[in-house]
C-alpha cells in the first residue's frame, strides 16, 4: 500500500471539507447568531448538515496527519493537526449541548414513565440536529410537561435553561471562531491540500502505510486490555455509580481510559478507511463502527450524568428538584455501565469473528 | 407419600416453635423493649436467634396448613392460619426495618465511593441481627461518615432517624403481640399440634401429598409463565427505574408479580419439604433456595428504594440531602432489576437442570 492512498485519502476529505464550507457560506447562515435560516436536521434521508460535514472532514484529517505523520512534511502535519482539533473541537460544543439537553428531557420522560416524547426529540433528529449554522432552537419545543412530577419538571426546566445557555455560547463561539483568521488560515491551508499533500516522499514510491496503521491498532487493543472488561461483562456490577455521591466534584476518573478507548478506535477507523480507499468498509469496520457507537453513549451518558449533578449544585433549588436530578445522576450512570457491557460485547464479537487472539 | 410424613413434619414444626419460645423466655428479653440483653446476631456459628427460629416455624406451619388444607380439619386449618400468618408478620417487621437501614447505609457508603464498612454492618450480621427479642441497637453503631459528602452523611442521618423510629415501634408492637392472649391462644394451638395432628383422615391411611404438592408447583410455574422474563433477561433494560420519577406514590406495581412469586416459591418449598421428610432437600431445593434468595434481594430492594423515596419527602430538608436520597432510590431500584436478571438466570438453570419443558 503506498503513499499514493494516502495523498488520495488526504485530498478527498480536504475536498470534502470545502464542499460542506461552501454550503455553509450559501446557506447565509453564518451571517450572526440569529440571522439564518433554521436549517433543522432533516433526518437520515436529506441533505447532509453542512456543520457535521465540515466536523467531519476535520476529525479525518486531524486523525490521518497523526497516525500517517512520518510520511507527510513534518513541519506542516504538527502546524495543521493542532488547528484543526482546535476547529473540529470548537464545532462540536453547540451540538454536544443540544443532545445532552435531548437526552437527559428523554430520560426525564422515561423515569416519569410517560411515553409520550414529541418526534422531534427523537434521537435521529439529534444527530442531525441544530447547528452552528442554524440558530439555536427556542425552548418551546419541549415536550409537554404534563406527566411530569413538580420535582421532575423543575429538573427539566433547570436542565434546559442551564445547556440551552451553554448551547447558545457555544453557537456564538462557533460563528466567531467561523469568522476568524484563525479559520481562514485552516481553510486556506485545507484548499492547498486539496490539489497537493505535502509528502515526506514523492508519490508512487515504497513507502508502506500498513506498519503506521498497525501501530494505531496496536494502540487501541493495548488501551483495550488495560480496561475492566471482567467487570464490564458482569451486568449489573454496579461499578459506575461507584462514586455517584463521592465528595469529588471533577468528573468520573474511572471514565477517562474508556474516553480514550474512543479517541484510539476513532484513530483506527480513520486509518482503515485510508487503507481501504476504494474498496470501501468491510465486515471488521461495521464491528468497529458498533463498538464506537457504545463508547459515544457512554461518553454521552457520562457528560449528562455530570450535567445532572452539576445542575443539582444550583443554589436554592427545591428538595423535589433535587431528588429528581439525583434519580437522573444515577439513571445516567447505569447508562454509562450498560455502554460498558455493549462495548465489551461488540469488541469480544469483533475478536472472535477475526480469529485474533485478544478475546478481552 | 401417607399423611403420616405431613402430620410428621407438622409436628416438628410445633415443636421448633415451642422450642423457640421456650429460648425466648428464657432469655428474659420479653421484658420490655430495652430490659433485656443485647442478643445480638452472633453469625451463622452461633445459636440461632429465637425470634428468628419462631418466625421461621410459624412460617412453615402457615404454609403447610395452606399446600396441605384438604387433609387437615378444615375448621381447625382455617383457624389457625391467619393467627399464624399475623404472628409471623408481626415478628418480621422489626427484623426487616433494621435490615433496611443496613442495606441502605451501605449502599450510601458503596456510593461514596467508601470501602470502609464495619464489619457488622455486614449482611451476614444482619440476617442473624438484632430481633424482636432485643433493644434495638442505638445509633451509635452507625458507620463512620467521614468519607461521606454532606448530602450522603444527611441523608444517611435522616433514614437512621425514621427507619429507627418505624423499628423500635415494631419492637414495642412484637413485644406486646408476644404477651398478648392472641399469642397465647396461638401458642396454645401449637402446642396440641406438637402431639396431635387434628387430620381430615387418619393417620397412615391412603391420601396421596404429591398432588396437593404439584398444584402448590403448579401455581408458581403459572406465575412465573406470567413475568416479564425475556426483558428481565436483557441486561440493563431500564425497566425497574422506569416509574422512578412518577407521580404516583404508591410503590412500583411492577414489583407486584415478583412479590407474589416470591410467596408461592416459598410454599413450593415448604411443600417439599414436606414430601422429602428425612431424606433431606436435594439439588432442586438448592435451586429453589438460590432462586428465593435473589427475590429475597429484589423485595428488600424494592422496599428500600421505597423508603429512600419516602424520605426525600420529608419537608424542609436542604436539596443536597434530597439529592443524595434520589441516586439512593434509582441505585436501589437497579438492585431491584439485577435482581430480577438473577431469578430468571438462576429459574432457567434449575429448569434445564430438572429437564422440565419451561425453560422461561
Amino acid at each position: 500500500m503506498s503513499v499514493e492512498a494516502l495523498a488520495s485519502y488526504l485530498r478527498a476529505q480536504a475536498t470534502e471539507f470545502l464542499r460542506a464550507l461552501r454550503l455553509h457560506r450559501e446557506s447565509g447562515a453564518g451571517a450572526g447568531p440569529n440571522g439564518g435560516p433554521p436549517g433543522q436536521g432533516t433526518g437520515d434521508d436529506g441533505p447532509v448538515d453542512p456543520a457535521r460535514a465540515l466536523r467531519r472532514a476535520a476529525r479525518r484529517l486531524s486523525g490521518t496527519l497523526h497516525t500517517y505523520q512520518p510520511l507527510l512534511d513534518a513541519d506542516w502535519a504538527e502546524g495543521m493537526r493542532p488547528e484543526l482539533a482546535w476547529l473540529s473541537g470548537t464545532l462540536a460544543q453547540e451540538h454536544a449541548y443540544a443532545a445532552r439537553l435531548e437526552r437527559l428531557l428523554q430520560a426525564l420522560h422515561r423515569l416519569s414513565g410517560s411515553s409520550a416524547v414529541p418526534a422531534r426529540r427523537q434521537p435521529a433528529a439529534v444527530s442531525a440536529g441544530p447547528s452552528a449554522l442554524s440558530a439555536p432552537a427556542s425552548s418551546s419545543g419541549l415536550p409537554d410537561r404534563a406527566n411530569l412530577t413538580v420535582g421532575a419538571a423543575k429538573a427539566g426546566a433547570l436542565l434546559d435553561r442551564r445547556l440551552t445557555l451553554a448551547r447558545t455560547r457555544a453557537h456564538s463561539a462557533a460563528l466567531q471562531a467561523l469568522g476568524s483568521s484563525r479559520f481562514h488560515a485552516v481553510a486556506d491551508k485545507v484548499a492547498l491540500l486539496a490539489s497537493e499533500v505535502p509528502l515526506r516522499r514523492p508519490e508512487g514510491t515504497a513507502a508502506d502505510l500498513r506498519p503506521l496503521a498497525r501501530a494505531a491498532e496496536g494502540r487501541l487493543r493495548d488501551a483495550v486490555a488495560a480496561l475492566p472488561l471482567v467487570t464490564a461483562g458482569h451486568p449489573y456490577n454496579a461499578e459506575a455509580l461507584i462514586h455517584g455521591l463521592s465528595p469529588e466534584p471533577a468528573p468520573h476518573p474511572q471514565d477517562a481510559p474508556w474516553h480514550q478507548v474512543r479517541l484510539l478506535l476513532r484513530l483506527h477507523r480513520y486509518a482503515r478507511e485510508v487503507l481501504a480507499g476504494e474498496d470501501g468498509p468491510d465486515g471488521e469496520d461495521t464491528h468497529l463502527l458498533t463498538a464506537g457507537e457504545a463508547l459515544d453513549r457512554h461518553r454521552d451518558a457520562s457528560e449528562a450524568a455530570a450535567a445532572a449533578a452539576q445542575a443539582a449544585r444550583t443554589p436554592r433549588i427545591a428538595p423535589a428538584t433535587a431528588y429528581a436530578l439525583g434519580v437522573l445522576h444515577a439513571d445516567q450512570r447505569h447508562e454509562v455501565e450498560a455502554a460498558r457491557y455493549a462495548f465489551r460485547h461488540d469488541w469480544r464479537r469483533g475478536s472472535v469473528r477475526e480469529g485474533t487472539a485478544n478475546p478481552a
